[in-house]
């Protein structure tokens, strides 16, 4: 028996998140069925982050238990014969049967992003949150850093969330800003990318996060109301939860097996 | 009676073109009803650049007269309401009356997008170009400067077109690379971008482009190869057409138009 570890990108638009469901299409579903029909055994797998409906994974990570004699590495090439063109198998690896992509520690990455034009632009709406008022940028980034470290982040997690402890550290958050080609001149074009890095997150963390961080760059909320949410827990003092579309888990790093990741 | 210009943006994924068919959904057919409905007056689009299907548009441009009273600079938002989100109107401004988008004097922009990774990624598929093979950007460089100039672009056109002359002037062309969030070391993941402006294209010609030079990146071809295409202006020595969803039209710049696009 061995345990496989695969990495995964996915186009969330068309799928009920990544939990297996009994009548929606899942991305877990759908990668479980291409499993069992390429290795013919009852495969179970075991995911990292089960990310919500229309978000989107550049390399969310499952593994799951195999008999198989397939190499490995082979693994990722051959299921990808298996899927539709909206999920790919990144890559696929043996790691120690111990492993649990959930309990081992692990830094998550992941991107919220922001097209902030006066007019939305199509080819850029399937993943990004449309936000047409002028954002400012370096209130937005003061804002972030009240969030940086270890915190009890009970404002910013969603009703329904059955975790014990809502405490959870975020190492970065990094706010960029990607120019787009424009003809107003009065009027500036951009993407805003929010990438934010931590060892956890509550259930719809990071989309209340930019829910926050966009009225913070709107001027309708200070540093001190920010701070006020961290501190008294209170999910009404966070902001909205931002659509999902703009959410994209970019990945997940293991410590016990950095060595193995980054070859 | 005043001429109105519109400046578009669509992603052409499920359009059959931009130009008006009878038995197709099209960019400009789809256009044509909203501007009709809302004008209440037979509206004729003039459209700058026909583009293929599945090609997107940051910036197309197209001219129609119309009687109306609304303001023109609002025509855009008031037509965006009754557009599907795949089309979005960026602008509308009044012009002189006989600006004309194809005859009047322009420089045309459009990036190509080559996603190369070593396996796909779900969230760039449909606006990119994947290769697979490692490309090297800097012969990629060396083949698209014998592009620049003017040249007879015969061997750079697809069959069909009635053009009498395929002479065109390429001013710049551009290759920059994006790189990509990746758990692999040993192998570049980025997007490769081909940025080329000029005052005419002939069919299918930025494709060609693209194809020749995913073909030199490759070291399958020498930069000789690409001088010999462009002298002897003949199709079978360019590359292939490479597929619609890496294209982008960014913008069109009228020279005459300069002062009164730039504000």
């Amino acid at each position: 028996m061995k345990r496989i570890l695969l990495r995964i990108a996915y186009d969330g638009t068309d799928y009920a998140g990544w939990q297996i469901q009994k009548n929606a299409v899942t991305v877990e579903g759908v990668l479980t069925e291409a499993l069992r029909d390429l290795l013919k055994e009852k495969i179970e797998l075991i995911g990292a982050s089960r990310t919500d409906a229309g978000v989107h994974a550049l390399g969310n990570v499952a593994v799951f238990d195999t008999e198989t004699r397939i190499p490995p590495e082979k693994i990722a090439i051959a299921v990808n014969q298996r899927l539709p063109d909206s999920i790919r198998v990144q890559s696929s690896e043996e790691v120690t049967k111990n492993f649990h992509p959930r309990y081992c520690d692990s830094i998550k990455t992941y991107e919220y992003t922001i097209l902030n034009t006066s007019i939305a632009i199509p080819t850029e709406s399937r993943y990004s949150y449309h936000v047409y008022r002028n954002l400012d940028v370096i209130a937005m980034r003061k804002a972030a850093e009240v969030l940086v470290g270890t915190h009890d982040f009970s404002a910013f997690c969603s009703a329904g969330s059955q975790v014990k402890s809502k405490v959870r550290t975020i190492i970065k958050v990094e706010i960029n800003e990607i120019p787009l080609a424009s003809f107003f001149r009065n009027y500036p074009q951009r993407k805003i990318i929010i990438r934010v890095s931590g060892t956890g997150f509550l259930y719809n963390m990071v989309r209340i996060i930019a829910g926050t961080l966009v009225e913070a760059g709107e001027g309708r909320r200070s540093i001190e109301t920010v701070r006020e949410a961290v501190e008294k827990g209170e999910r009404n003092l966070a902001g909205p939860t931002a659509p999902p579309q703009g959410l994209m888990l970019i990945g997940i790093q293991y410590k016990k097996q950095a060595d193995m990741m980054e070859k």
